[in-house]
């Protein structure tokens, strides 16, 4: 078999290095054109100086011209700017999309989150939901999940499958760095303001990530899911730790609990339940496609808690695109992916 | 009046450390002895080379002799060892216990989360509890509270009284660094493991916090709260982000829920509401006895959101303390107390 | 006698945050107007948000009327924009500037390292070099140092003074956060790129502070004094510690070169000479205008290393400017500022 | 051709760790006896929780029966613990010592830092030494090098080569994280004492990795190599940027120094000189083995200015320590190692 020609539009952010990242050791890829607005004409290796075997390629800008005549096309580009592009290529050519613009199946969702027209809905690129893996296989268009959404929902799948919870009440507080938010050039975002310090943002259901989770929620069964969701920037580049928690259904105890997520996980190549009395941490999952989670039952407050830690970057993002790749083109769904974090 | 002569039994701790920074600029204190267990008779310029003044001060043992003479006698020892040493303290001489021991009004309670035997209950150093600063004027025994139960009692204390949620169902995520943990030699606490990392502990219901809290919460008014609390180490050394959600009682609404707080927190000198759409950052209450917080209502998941920043050893720990000394002894509450954090 | 008035001009950046911490906690200053440029009219509560009591003030521009009527200004100001402003300030205010305009004694060098016309020299505002103390009173305009100046110069001031070397081939090293640089929005300041790396800049010989630092060896007495100096930006905030060294004079030992730093040393109230075996670590002078310094004579090598560490902002600008001003006016070099460090 | 066995004594340590972090995705290996001192009987998931493949694996003790019967056997110990365990493998085992044991060529440098008898000199493991391929080539016993004279040597050696400095008078200074310390439970290595830090360290001489960087400059040319080194902790769990200088021999000049970097390293698979302007950060190498550095001449200083970055843990330790087990076993140099580090 020939190797599977890739270009990434977006190369110069932190998505688009990470892919880039990732697919460098992918055995099964050839990197071909890298694409970027503003700084197309640069060295990669002046805007990526970790991509050392990238780092004499030129970015090229990101037209559907210099992107076609690839067997996959990944977009790591501004929310709003992926349709146009991805209208101008082939059929036949697998498009991944890192952004948001086709995550979500309710135009009304997309209208009250991001004030634009909705540009559509493409099969979700999140290989652990129930039945997603046959969707995604043979796709053509894929979106990818946000990073938050990916934590948030590989935590409570079991649950609300198994009927643990059902997807009401759900809080849920996530911990993570800045590397989520790109390379964007805003003050909150300076080294300065971010070391020695923890700070909330977008509280109040007013995250762009709220309907995604509350329709992944949906798709696992819940009926009619509530959710309060909080980021918390914390003084790491990369990693998620989610806290998450819903109110318990009658006669869930601990041990129903833990045997419903190691069943729900058992053959996920990705997905670990930790041993009891073992709780997450970001550093045993930086840089892989790894997710770590561990599951309570609080009988007194009456809810469960999981926590899950994963990569931002990784299979919040790049990681899960090429997991969804892997799939789409019908190779093994773990190649070419890290299971093991770059810890400590 | 002459100055406070003060004794600090601990002093060798990040606690004793910084009840130690904090009294060397209260202009009516007079350091006096400096006690520890292990570190008797060594320089505490070796073990706390961020005081200065005090470098050449020799480290005494924590012994009732040593202690008595002092106006005032601070503990920042571990749990356990409080009560014996208060109990051959003089009366009048104000004992300030920064440890758990005298916390807790139930002793199933204590029972329950510590599994010794119940050593008492004294008044709890948090003045911005309803009618305490009358409870804290004079008194001569003080339990100083819990850093997470001081972040998250102030950010729910309001929403409690005003009715605005009434403290069942609560859900408390407290993003922290590890200075609450002490000086202890704990492989999970080494630096290696901790920067670059997020990680949750305690979950469950498990950590020693939640009965402190859920006090505090009848104290407020609440019939029988419920709470669920997780507390998740953040690369930094200082400082507490907790995010605490309720859910609304009827009625309420966004402009209400922030009356509330506006009028809660009118007179206190130590605890802002900030101005809407800003949201608390640690950094911003970096070694000040300032307490940031904010609230939103998320009218679609029906919770009353909060979230709070502190310094758990300033207001967390050793600035309570003194605050707490500043109210027992009749000087003015804020006397000697940094409002101002060291940012960035 | 009256409080001193101050105004702060630049006060919506880091050295003018830094400024205002302080002068809060002076006990002879009243904080007047607040200025700055593209921020003028906004609520310095929302910039600068650890400034509790100022929060509700309004910034104005930074203009010459509103800057006038005050007994003292400080300019933070964009280095090449200070002299414009102090030569429409009247003579007898006090103009304490924390730009490198009026730092160097000759044109060339400024030319040379900043490539625009010289502004002129002040009076140098670090008190510890020989006689300045005497130069800085009652001066009504004054540069403040650069804040790697600051840290080099005190490391080797002893021992130039007393010969144990001869400002010649003086290597500094000097690893610092990144808030030194300001609020720049630059790709290379966001805190992905610097949590959990280290990074050298200004390589070579090319950093502005090196002819600063070159001009105080030659104040203090070297003839020739040649400098390499790397500026090294590592994971935190605040502070700076520089390893320098310079080669040993004939029959300089181990004995002799502590006696010097003794001696040197004994008066200054702000650097410390550490305890034998005790090496500085910034986090023991964080917040604070200490210094703390370790010398130690390689004689295999050949070379007297001396460590120092400061916080930039404090000690490094905006503490050293209140010293200054408080020498100026008159007042105790100390008042007002903080001499123990925000440990840990 | 079968699969290389492979077992690893300190399988719970930072070096161990990153070593089967390597090893697992080492087409070549299969990862054999994981063996350890105290923590034996215990699952390596709880002690290495980002070894997920690895994670149910059991810890052995290491004795020389249970690491007999591989072809491979790295030990990552405590100095002064390899020579019995070494002694008693056979002699066409392949055993690569990650500790100090064997580095040493002189045994009077190693009784005047290490204070014990020494033990013997190994084949040295930095492949990039001239010559040292073909010592490797075959060997069986092989001392990695420490991660400090790894970072040192890699900047001088083009240097040293080509006559651009003598090796007299080099002056380094190196930030580093705490990871190369191990897992030791000392208070200068907890979380709260390193983050928001910088602190030096066996400063004037006495640090262990002096002896071995004067070797590695002899080995290169040097006749009587003088240095003065500086280890400085910075708050990354990873990670050295080393700044290197030495006196210029007459003239050199940048052309000059750049022409002998390029020279040098044009055939070093890990090694990467920078293009001109843009500076090493530790971020770009982390988890990977290569070392990006960049030089510079400072004719004022009359300075050669090197700073290098790699990752202590992989080039610096287990990655170097693999390279070196390829060219033992005559395996391609390269095959395993990660290139691209994982940033941001």
């Amino acid at each position: 078999m020939p190797m599977v020609s890739v270009a990434v539009a977006g190369c110069t952010g932190y998505a688009g290095g990470e892919l880039l990242r990732l697919l460098l050791s992918h055995p099964e890829v050839e990197v071909g054109a890298l694409t970027a607005g503003s700084s197309a004409g640069r060295r990669l290796g002046a805007l990526q100086p970790h991509l050392g075997p990238l780092a004499d390629r030129v970015v090229q800008e990101s037209t559907p011209e210099v992107l076609a005549g690839h067997d996959v096309v990944f977009l790591a580009l501004p929310h709003g700017t992926s349709a146009a592009i991805a209208a101008a290529l082939p059929e036949d050519c697998l498009v991944v999309d890192c952004g948001a613009d086709f995550r979500l199946a309710d135009p009304a969702d997309w209208q009250q989150f991001y004030g634009t027209e909705h540009a559509g809905t493409w099969p979700y690129g999140l290989p652990e939901l129930p039945g997603q893996r046959e969707v995604l296989a043979g796709a053509r268009r894929i979106a990818v999940p946000g990073c938050y959404p990916t934590s948030a929902t590989l935590a409570l799948a079991p649950a609300v499958a198994a009927g643990l919870v059902d997807g009401r009440d759900v809080v849920v507080v996530a911990a993570s760095g800045p590397s989520g938010a790109g390379k964007s050039l805003k003050p909150h975002l300076l080294g300065s303001e971010l070391m020695g310090s923890a700070s909330a943002y977008g509280v109040g259901g007013v995250h762009r990530h709220v309907p995604e989770i509350r329709q992944n929620l949906r798709t696992l069964g819940a009926d009619d899911p509530t959710l309060s969701f909080t980021p918390v920037l914390v003084p790491m580049s990369r990693g998620i730790l989610s806290t998450c928690s819903a109110p318990l259904q009658p006669g869930v105890d601990a041990e129903r609990a833990r045997a419903a997520y190691t069943e729900a996980l058992a053959d996920e190549p990705f997905v670990t339940l930790l041993p009891e009395g073992q709780w997450p941490q970001t550093q045993s999952v930086l840089g892989s496609n790894t997710v770590h989670l561990q599951v309570a039952v609080d009988a007194a407050a009456g809810r469960l808690v999981v926590v899950v830690a994963l990569d931002n970057l990784t299979k919040g993002t790049a990681g899960g695109a090429v997991q969804s790749m892997n799939l789409a083109l019908g190779l093994p769904e773990t190649l070419g992916l890290p299971l093991v974090g770059v810890a400590p």
